[in-house]
């Protein structure tokens, strides 16, 4: 058995026990409250126990995280069918299949809200924390690579299963920052003015007797890998520089900028890598997950901080950063995801807020989850805990997709996420819609323009034109019988082309 | 001319004109910061008196002001064709005409965002604040029925006119609590825990310097009347006090309940009276606008505190008010609308956000903004402030309207203001769908059975079945060709009804 007695206090050693003994634990109809947010810091060799008694003996439990998590935990319960609830956020191939054919339950959640609704029961009760450490100590539970709501499961559940996965380096200990919020009325203002401040402890808080089974693990963190920079990110990227130079100049931004928050993916790691070779230097970052970019931003000496809940590099990221933990240790901190992406730290900091989205309407609506309005895709995240409160709210999608049969412009969206008083400014490779001040016929005519591909500007302005002409000029004009005309031709044709 | 002389500085008599006067200074395309929220707090004689001269010669200006406005401001401007462009929320008719036929740009916002990003300079720059005041003193100007966004309007704008309006009393010198959060990256955390908190000035700071005019009206604050309490609106109050206890029973809601938001109209009203004859006590509101339902929750001494950024009670709430406005003074406070509708204190003070919707569909996404899609009603207001931070939030509605050639649960909402991430709950008269920790399956249901109008649950069912064997399951199962064919068939043939 893999060796952790130098990261559990010697007390706790007869609750060492494999991971098949420790899914002995799981039955029918469990909720787990597990760690993970991206495919990091999430437990590994419990679940691939468990799925091999699913497989043997089927049951189901609910599962309830960060975000998603990696494939020993989502994949392999999904293919052993043993998802019967997942929240509040996911990514795994086969269980998005399972949630688009109506086998698992998924509930879709701003992930802010997760902790707050988990404790005080909306979601119903948690029975089992299930979380990866990078040790135990008298006070609690170190973790890993992610916090996610991994402190609140901890504090909800009367029962705690943990890996110590040998894998995470110990010098991960003192990156984290535990803070639980009181719920109301007793809630007290979350005192972080500055990316960087400190206000709670580097261990989760833990009443070791909760403990039931430790389980040694060294199944490393399956992080995904980053796509090339291709032309149309390097586009967006320099677009968002350009725009932010122009507040700069206009006085609306302070030298600094404001703390940037990007989403997670290609194009949010592209739009960071944009700030790489600008001028802009001691750049604050308040976001969910540090990716790439942001050890590319500290490598040139242009990071003064990032916080975040979860680091979600590429492979060669995760080495890069184990590589040189102390150095990047004394600029990068995880939070809890209630405290990453706060509605309250995220307004009072005035958070730059970089999503991305999958298609935008004419009006600046945002649909960030469902690919032809009824299935999903990943989730909403954190992109409306941002949107809503940041100080400049940015929603990306390049302009076409599946080789312009898909346009991301579209007249009505088929879902939405973001409605259009949270999004000031859209930016695709084509260019940069500014909204702000504008009502919705001035908009329009500033996405269709600036950001729609010219292969699909005629068919959009001329929907535009027509909506404006048969409504006389409504606020926002919409030909309801072809509202959703794009996605109809998608369906029925194979392209949203005439 | 009106003696105001006891409400003025001496030093600043030579200021003190006519209407007529003051409303020479106002030129086109000047953009106005206006106080005034509900039809409290407006300037009145300045207004009437600008018209005047535009009926004249023509010009036009932009209004920004806190939310709606009265007759004397929006109702007579629009008439006097001077309005270019309004925001951030209005509710008056010819306005809304001109609106929807495209005579006036109307930018629709989220009522806590308006200051933050007038005094960015998000919006353009504000050349005069108009404000109606109770009085003058040497440190500032003591607003009126409302507080809006005035605080910061006369801190953006050069130059600043005051009615003084001795149709309100003295008396409610000392109700207001003035705060100005400084903006990113110098925000400091709202030290507010509680609805009743005083963190700010009793009046609006302003150099004296800035004032250019001062102007005597004593024209009245034009409240609206409220409807008297049918049937609908008393079941929906039933069943808000009835979830409430269940709440509280089941451990989830303190014994005083948490502070309480309510929207403004005859729903939000009566789901107020109905906690009158609840056995709840102690309850504490913070609010937008305080109507005659919180005078009705006082007089029953079940009212502990209750703030918000104006009163907006009826013609008679407003002389109940006058006549006990020292017992309502002292457990009455008036905020800027930035800190009422404070996403960091609306999450804080964990509020139970209740706002009434157009039209909320079978997933739990709402319009609170568009009839059919594209004609504006009134505007989002403070709604997406609260319900996207709140504790529990709910939506209201009648099932039906237009004598049931309506259905209020649609398949899909012609526009969307907030995404079924943000609903809770949903209320009409026939019942409530609870839609926590439920997925969109789950929520279809739930809505269909609970709060569709009997008259319209067979072809809501008969929709959701079909789109679910259609999708096999999706996540959100819709029919794209028929997602919005309630609304195209009550614009072809004037009912939803098949």
């Amino acid at each position: 058995m893999i060796d952790i007695s130098d990261r559990v206090p010697k007390s706790l050693a007869d609750r060492i026990v494999s991971a098949e003994v420790a899914a002995e634990y799981f039955k029918d109809g469990m909720t787990i409250g597990a760690s993970g947010f991206t495919p990091s810091g999430y437990p590994k060799a419990v679940p691939l126990a468990i799925a091999e008694r699913m497989k043997k003996s089927p049951f189901k439990v609910n599962i309830w995280t960060g975000a998603s998590t990696g494939p020993e935990l989502d994949g392999t319960l999904a293919e052993a069918n043993g998802i019967k609830q997942r929240l509040p956020y996911q990514t795994n191939t086969p269980l998005r299949n399972q949630i688009n054919s109506g086998v698992v339950d998924y509930i879709d959640m701003h992930l802010s809200e997760v902790a707050q609704q988990s404790r005080e029961g909306f979601l119903g009760k948690i029975d089992v924390a299930l979380v990866e450490a990078v040790a135990i100590t008298a006070e609690g539970i170190i973790p890993s690579t992610s916090v996610g709501n991994t402190p609140s499961y901890v504090q909800s559940a009367d029962v705690v299963i943990v890996e110590v996965n040998t894998s995470q380096p110990m010098e991960l200990v003192g990156m984290h920052d535990i803070y639980i919020p009181l719920d109301p009325p007793n809630r007290l203002p979350i005192p972080i003015t500055k990316a960087g401040d400190r206000i709670g402890t580097h261990f989760i808080p833990c009443p070791l007797e909760k403990i039931k089974y430790i389980v040694p693990c060294d199944i490393t963190d399956k992080t995904r890998a980053l796509a090339p920079l291709d032309d149309a990110s390097r586009k967006m990227g320099a677009f968002t520089v350009e725009l932010l130079k122009k507040e700069l100049a206009a006085g609306r931004m302070p030298k600094g900028l404001l703390p940037l928050q990007s989403g997670v993916g290609n194009v949010a790691n592209a739009v960071i890598a944009g700030f790489v070779n600008s001028d802009f230097t001691d750049l604050e970052v308040y976001t969910e997950v540090i990716q790439d970019g942001m050890f590319d931003l500290a490598d040139a000496g242009k990071l003064k901080f990032a916080s975040g809940t979860a680091f979600s590099p590429s492979p060669e990221g995760l080495q890069r950063f184990y590589k040189d933990i102390d150095k990047y240790k004394k600029i990068m901190m995880l939070r809890p995801q209630e405290i990453s992406n706060n509605p309250e730290v995220v307004r009072r900091l005035g958070v730059i807020a970089m999503n991305t989205a999958i298609e935008v309407d004419i009006y600046g609506n945002v649909n960030s989850t469902h690919v032809t309005g009824t299935k999903m895709m990943n989730g909403i995240g954190g992109s409306g805990d941002f949107a809503r409160n940041a100080y400049l709210t940015i929603f990306y999608t390049t302009s076409e997709a599946k080789g312009g049969k898909i346009s991301s412009i579209v007249p009505f969206c088929a879902h939405i996420d973001h409605g259009a008083h949270d999004v000031d400014v859209v930016i695709t490779e084509q260019g940069v819609a500014d909204l702000r001040g504008k009502c919705p016929r001035e908009r329009a005519l500033e996405i269709i323009n600036n950001c729609a591909h010219p292969d699909y500007r005629p068919i959009l302005l001329d929907y535009y034109n027509r909506a404006l002409a048969a409504t006389k000029g409504a606020q926002t004009p919409h030909l309801l019988d072809e509202a959703l005309s794009f996605h109809q031709r998608f369906l029925a044709t194979g392209s949203m082309q005439k």
